[in-house]
């Protein structure tokens, strides 16, 4: 039998790092050698031989850890937000100094959600039509979402690239905001309801038929299964890797 | 056994015409004992002993129509449109001269949609949110649907009635039109999509669970089952109904 | 302005009974006076003054709990189970003693639950097709659900009354099991998966259109609303009530 | 400008070939040359030099119809059904002598099911769970449909080769049927539904998210698209494809 994996946590006391640490410690193939938090050496990786650091920490700190990570050999699985073109920079310029290093840098691990945006950007060319619709509870402070606004994009850029002309729409009378917002020509819609907690439906349609992507996500623990995904491939992907979707093989 | 009801179609030779006419004929308790159209006599209903009449034309010649079946003691079920207050008053006016006349008008033959909106009004009152999704084939001219600005304001109206406040939201930052557009305060969303015929969804939402009623309508036969409840009750419901609501007895 | 209702809840501790504390806390127009798990005195209720007592207990003891209520002229909502008809009518002999006594008890509070069957009634006569299908998280030990059974068979109960024939099927290959479970002739499909909690759908079919009516519960907190609206009202309502349903005035 | 495509049709007269000829005509870069018919004499193919023919018509026919059209050079796009592998082969003899010449052969073109398909062996690896429902008119003989039994096959395979255990399910109680039938241990449900036309869902889950890839036809006329991409892609495409699959370039 293998070996299981090292792992260790990063920002291990938040919600998220809570809910990673058990998902860990279920997994028969995974280890987990160090729960760490504000506060904690960041030394406490080394001590444990820790190979694979997930961290769901701040825009504020998150650097400072990778930078220490990738210089002790340690890979990364990151879910902390804040990345621009210039961190994405800077973090590459460390894994040139450690080219055997892997880190991972995702906006999403909820795989239902990177599936579907990849389905959706296969799918867009076969279609005259396409819209989204994401439903999310009432306490979300803007719309639409952001995977929804990048969903829509994503079916924008595959669309323009097969050569596809404007989506068909007869409306002449329209009451103001009844045909959703537009992102580069695909509309999308909000809804807010309590109730609900994270949800999208992407809906193509042609002669006579429709398909439908939907994706429910009812859950925090949802990122669960893509962050120990990306534990258990970050080993056989040295460099960095923006998004989930690589490490799907699709 | 009881005689068959004796059934006369007006504007028997258009596309809906034609799919009552095979409605009725299908139905081993209806008979359809005169088919008439522009240019045929409407003194053929009396010749044949037509006891309910079927009106699918137009709003210019509905009227003329619906005075000779009244004052000729003939039952009138009636999907044309353009009914305002003034015709419904004209109609009730030629009605008191014949009390034992039924007519029925109504905009929607389709029992799914009334039975739609009929729920749609009874869950209105035990939810803190709702939201209407219409989608419709890409070539309707308006949007909302007449449907969905008709379900949205009834909600609108139990959810007054029973004392709710507004709907909870917390949008502060929206890409225009991306939360619909508004009808007394109800968010509705129109989607045009290839593929589609007519649909809609209301979503009611409250803390940890939503309810959806979906009606599809796939096809311009779904008028007929409605049609035909009409024709076998007109004769039990003297004057004039608007709507098929009453005759479902919910 | 009216002073809040006097509410103690019975079972405070249980997962359940912590949440109605909560909810109840949240409510303007409700005040928590007493919380009561094993150990505790019933008297405590009649010390503080309680109005209304909701009991989420067990088989075991709720009996000699409602007796203690109805003996003290406390009303009470009831989600626990175990209830046949013996031991109603006990309730029912208790409560001749103190007719001003509320007592409420049903198995299900979530509103779109009670709802969705109650609609589901009012669909069933008027089309040909109806099937049920169910989701839950795959841990559930029965399929189909209590509720799909119960659903399934008020749907077939109201086909029977208004002389519904046999549902159109022409399947004549199938693989065992395809075509679902049969609950009064009424087909029911019970879907287990992983992220999923609590589901139903009811699907309703005639010429060109369909009716859905979907109820999701992501939360066991769905019961609340139900059981707030039940302390709310059965001050109005003596007597012995079984189900939400009367309390809906639908 | 480029030539339009010169496309004969074969079973014209079809009701499917009816569409596929007023498809090929309403497109700009198609030329419909020969529309034929049983009783017409297959020359006319060579005589209008078209390029390639649709064939809809009947097992009985089809063998002979396709190697007239090997053996003259003009690819062939066919929707007919009854082919095994042994007539597969003697299709790959004959393409063997013409090797420019190009052959489509597939099940089924609605471009939404062969995505479905395709989605659904893609995500299959990634959910604990997956079940299938499908859900058509109650004229349908088969439970499951050919679609369903072949999807829940596709993902079983994926599901074994990537080392997939069994999917969790813990029903110790079952209503008959009620879990639906088992193909590869993927369970699929059959609904049967006056309204609708042909429908299918794959629902997948996992922790706290669900995915579902639904595909809706309502029309026979949802073959169309998926026949104009073969013809178009054909001359590109030399000897026997089997499946609309490859075309799409996924």
């Amino acid at each position: 039998m293998t070996e299981p994996i090292r792992v260790g946590v990063l920002g291990a006391q938040g919600k998220v790092g809570q809910a990673i640490c058990a998902a860990v410690e279920a997994a028969a193939d995974l280890e987990l050698v160090a729960a760490v938090d504000k506060g904690d050496p960041l030394s406490r990786f080394v001590e444990s031989g820790t190979q694979v650091v997930v961290d769901f920490t701040h825009p504020d700190v998150v650097m400072g850890n990778l930078q220490f990570l990738v210089e002790n050999g340690i890979h990364a699985v990151v879910g902390t937000t804040g990345f621009d073109e210039a961190r994405l920079d800077q973090v590459r310029g460390w894994l040139a100094g450690r080219p055997e290093v892997g880190v991972l840098i995702a906006p999403n691990f909820a795989i239902g959600a990177v599936l579907s945006m990849r389905f959706a950007e296969q799918a867009a060319r076969f279609f005259e039509s396409v819209e989204v619709i994401e439903l999310h509870h009432p306490n979300k402070a803007d719309a639409p979402s952001g995977t929804a606004y990048r969903t829509a994009g994503i079916i924008a850029e595959a669309r323009e690239k097969a050569g596809a002309g404007p989506i068909p729409d007869a409306t002449t009378t329209e009451l103001e905001g009844a045909r959703g917002a537009e992102v580069g020509g695909v509309r999308v819609h909000s809804v807010r309801l309590a109730g609900l907690v994270a949800h999208q439906e992407v809906l193509f349609g042609t002669q006579g038929e429709t398909l439908t992507i939907r994706h429910d996500s009812i859950d925090r623990s949802s990122f669960a299964p893509g962050v120990l995904l990306g534990v258990r491939q970050i080993g056989l992907r040295p460099g960095l890797t923006v998004g989930l979707d690589p490490f799907l093989d699709l």
